[in-house]
């Protein structure tokens, strides 16, 4: 193995050069079609699930609670698709929206309602401001930074550390009455997988914004997704927030998307009851009810937290070794060379590198020529701006392990070319 | 039987007042309590479709076209599913998206997205307009009313024509450029029944709008929904705009909500591949995709638009008895009295009655006393003002026969008793 490439001779680094540079000539002729762009769930999990398929098979299973949810209303869900997610985030049923099969489209909705309506704290509709801000910790979801940015809000960056968003930075910033809100992922974040610690989500819950209606967008999307150890219980934010005085702050979004079906599955908006009633008469124009003949079939089929929990273990057995094989490549083949960092999650879909800067485009630009698609380089970050243009995210769910191995030789074989490339600079 | 009510003597009128009166009495002592306010498919319709729950059995029922519909992806829905609904429509399938269980968040979003977006041919969002006026041809869908009502458009009264809307009215109005588009259910147009004319649907295709962004807000939500008689063809709205030099002027929306189950059906949005392109990038912020699942069941299930229109003949079925009913007790209780009017629809769910001035919201008050409800008066008009506090919309669809029997007592008693007492005013 090769020593830290920062510390090697100029004639070692160019025999190095040459090695990986053939291994990445050789890896081209494969002709690899490889994806770990996204945090797709594989054929496997798939299969896992799709019992059920079948668990809703005639009329009489279509009632619950006295409800036939083959016909219309129930516009805010079924109470035990409620209780359900009510059991799972550890709120109450009360405090649930049940939507339709995307979550990401309950949070879309929810800015584009603070934009067209305003929400329920706010004095006016965020369109008829002059500036509205929203602080995005990062690295973090792109498809949260698009949403924003669709609508035109100024977004800020804030550092992410291993214990969550720079709170030192966030409670100076809301200070600021155009910062209208915050993108959170607080349980194995998107994508560096860490989760927020206690006193991140106590100063959380506990800001003190000068916006009226600021609002934190808690998606608590990998709330049940340990792939290594078992489920680690998590505060229940709308609690927090209601006994710092903050009732009304919070929405906190979840989905079956990698429970069930991804595609196919229920989401929750959970939020006070005061925010559930102003969001219902909004939404009373906008549709009758979502799809509760899902919303049964996942209760179904799922039944409560506990057996939840069990179903994700079986998910755990298929994404562990691909996790694993992740981190064994990166352990020995990048490691060494001290030119990245990276975390060692144990839930969520993703594993976030850190190059050393500068690094990051041209990586993955070399990945592509060798087959292997990845997220692409800056999209963790608003604008799709990394200032440091190191972080990757890789996201190993879709591919089997066989295919991971090799997706994970040509990633290693760019990393290093593209720090070789740059050492010789 | 009575003769017309404004021949009689006040005798007479007297005579018939305490009759009716005390039928109305005794109507109140059977403790109804019947729902005649939606177009709510009734149970029969349900079980009559709930095959529909294991047309997709295991795995490898769920790919098509190559795609596995249980996971992320293919934003705008599956091929299959674009092919049924063009089939359907008689529109192309790259000219349709793919929604979910609602039609009506098809219609919010497109309204929403103009707001806070703006359409393709848009100088800018509509939200930063000083004013957006939008036609709304009346009575009609009281949920169209809401969409608009919700994002301040101020909403312009075209009243409704046995042909459909009024034409030369129209015509004259959008030659404001604030006037910015306009609500259709151009096939037995909800309440009245009525199919636009092939002139009225042509001169809307060849409209000159002021506002280079006007949009058609064309809800064929009844598109295969006779009750009585065979299909009737339809023309393509999207062929006529394009040929009359508007091919971006149009959005047509159905949903297979009275087709398979309401509450969990699909919906389609069909327009120009520019406004499906345009609406499709503004879309990839809010979604990854519609549940494809429900997409292939509903696929597997209908097939195509001639297996469709054969379900669609067996819903008729079940319905056509419950307009029968509906128009057996109007013809015989309130014909002769000369005190309404109504439509004899062959499609659709609605019967819309017009009662002499004055009357509507009266005699609906008189049936909640007697344990009916219906849709509120004045909801077929936007802000829900019935200038003539004269149009009722009877949604016969939920209850079954020996009860609609019951509830067209109520409804003929009590639109007497009105009459009655305004002509003793």
């Amino acid at each position: 193995m090769c020593a830290a490439y920062h510390t090697l001779a100029p004639q070692d680094r160019q025999a190095e050069y040459q090695k990986v540079q053939a291994h990445f000539e050789d890896l081209k002729t494969r002709g690899l079609k490889l994806n770990m762009a996204r945090g797709k769930p594989g054929k496997a999990q798939l299969d896992l699930v799709s019992d059920i398929l079948t668990v809703l098979v005639n009329p009489a299973d279509c009632v619950s609670d006295g409800i036939d949810v083959r016909n219309y209303g129930e516009l805010t869900g079924i109470p035990a698709a409620k209780r359900l997610f009510a059991d799972i985030l550890g709120c109450k049923s009360e405090e649930c929206i049940i939507g339709g099969n995307s979550s990401l489209t309950l949070m879309y909705d929810t800015i584009s309602k603070a934009y067209t309506h305003g929400l329920l704290h706010s004095e006016k509709p965020w369109c008829q401001l002059d500036k509205v801000k929203f602080l995005c910790p990062a690295p973090g979801y792109d498809r949260h930074f698009k949403v924003t940015e669709s609508f035109g809000a100024e977004m800020i960056v804030v550092p992410m550390t291993p214990t969550g968003p720079d709170m030192d930075l966030v409670e100076e910033l809301v200070r600021d009455p155009a910062v209208k809100g915050m993108w959170c992922v607080p349980k194995y974040s998107n994508p560096d997988g860490i989760i927020y610690s206690d006193e991140t989500i106590r100063r959380i819950a506990a800001l003190k914004p000068a916006a009226p209606d600021f609002t934190v967008m808690w998606d608590n999307a990998y709330c049940v997704h340990e792939f290594d150890g078992p489920f680690v219980p998590f505060a229940d934010i709308l609690t927090l927030c209601r006994e710092a005085g903050n009732p009304d702050m919070v929405y906190e979004y979840a989905s079956t998307s990698k429970i069930t079906f991804p595609g196919a599955g229920i989401s929750v908006m959970a939020s006070s009851v005061d925010n559930v009633a102003y969001m219902e008469k909004l939404m009373t124009v906008q549709t009758i009810s979502y799809d509760k003949v899902n919303q049964l079939r996942h209760v179904a089929y799922l039944k409560d937290k506990e057996h939840t929990l069990a179903l994700m273990q079986r998910h755990a057995e298929i994404l562990r070794p691909k996790f694993q094989c992740v981190l064994r490549w990166l352990d020995s083949e990048i490691a060494p060379l001290e030119i990245a960092s990276w975390q060692r999650p144990k839930g969520g879909y993703f594993v976030s590198v850190n190059t050393k800067p500068g690094l990051a485009k041209r990586t993955l630009a070399l990945c592509k020529e060798a087959g292997v698609v990845m997220t692409g380089a800056g999209a963790t970050f608003p604008y799709g701006k990394d200032p440091q243009n190191s972080n990757i995210r890789i996201a190993p769910s879709l591919p089997p392990v066989e295919e991971l191995e090799q997706a994970m030789d040509v990633f290693c074989t760019c990393l290093k070319l593209a720090a070789l490339e740059q050492l010789a600079q």
